[in-house]
């Protein structure tokens, strides 16, 4: 019974890698980078890009933003009212809803997206520390944002969230002096399971490391550029 | 493909519904009532349930609580220290895990359960605030908890999960003088997607609001044999 589960499992993602990579192909065709952004519910990936997207955007970088939620489009709204192309993509299927992204779900919002018109795409994922680490999608680049509240265990806890990131963002930091929270026991067990990845310290709130994660995400279309160059492609 | 896909699911959630009314069976007999306790990642069950189990327990309820898990046993050994009978169920299957307990998960753990002790089982399930309301597990009354660190959008988002449940544990309240959180607006959003929903604001740090919840989990028990003695069971 449980091989064959897991069987089941394994074929899935075997289609959806497939699908990723097709995926892939059309970001590639287009000149596209793409950053998948994930964390829990409420850890504030949205303020954060409100943030670093608003005012004079991302340093010359023509951003748009693929919004994945399980229902509505709260979060969509909120971006589109900074002028940034924004794509919503609802996983609700009648039932609760998928918790997460795959490649698929992306596929069928690619003919939406303006894929002509940006340089840097990034999907805003569903909250969940669980599944959207185990779909690809077809980015570029994988990264976290991980709230303060949420306490010190959760790269023990979710370790798989952690290791598939290139970078974890550790938001709310504004919140620091009114919590138990442990930020070396944090970064003790981040590095346990996803040894030397690149962390910034943010408070999307007050802007501390706002500056920091902009200039990260700006410097990925240069980034993916400069790897593909010697292969060639 | 959808249809399709629809299909499948309708199907998996009647299979988990067929193991569940057998769970329920194994906690009847027992005279075991269940609450499955629901969250995001880090809303603090786990602290909660500390508050509340710990010292001089429930309320003479004996209670024993199923700890959820994508790996490791970090809840678990909390919850273990204050000598409350604890058992650990992992939803890790060797690749990101399942990010929720279902009912089959559920089954397999009862054999370590020590039904024969206890009246009140909890069970804490994976932080995630999609697929976990979509799997019945043979529980009595599903219960979740939300902070308001998460932000007053979340019942919108999430509807399930806030629909489903029959009490919504606002927690973290210590922290709303440090937040933009805008309660009413919470309540007023929850009231949408569950109109009339039992609430509790909580601090599981401070204490305020702990009373309150110890009193709604030791009340489940009564409640569950008041509503199945006109049925003649």
């Amino acid at each position: 019974m449980h091989r064959t589960k897991v069987r089941v499992v394994e074929d899935a993602l075997d289609a959806n890698n497939t699908i990723a990579r097709a995926n892939r192909d059309d970001f590639d065709r287009h000149g596209v980078t793409v950053v998948n952004l994930m964390s829990a519910p409420g850890a504030g990936k949205t303020t954060l890009l409100e943030r670093v997207l608003g005012h004079h955007g991302l340093e010359g970088v023509r951003t748009g933003v693929l919004e994945g939620d399980v229902q509505g489009s709260l979060d969509a709204d909120r971006l589109a009212a900074l002028h940034i192309p924004v794509t919503q993509l609802n996983t609700d299927n009648g039932f609760g809803g998928d918790c997460h992204l795959d490649a698929n779900m992306v596929r069928s919002a690619i003919p939406n997206l303006p894929l002509g018109d940006i340089e840097l795409l990034v999907v805003e994922n569903v909250g969940n520390l669980v599944c959207p680490a185990e779909f690809r999608i077809g980015e570029d680049a994988k990264a976290m944002v991980c709230s303060v509240t949420e306490g010190e265990d959760k790269p023990l806890k979710y370790p798989l969230m952690f290791r598939t990131c290139e970078l974890v963002v550790v938001n709310k930091i504004d919140l620091l002096e009114h919590l138990d929270f442990d930020l070396d026991k944090f970064l003790y067990n981040l590095d346990a399971v996803n040894p030397g990845v690149a962390t910034i310290l943010v408070s999307a709130k007050a802007g501390d490391g706002v500056d920091a994660f902009r200039s990260w995400l700006a410097a990925i279309p240069e980034r993916r550029q400069a790897a593909a160059a010697p292969a060639g492609i």
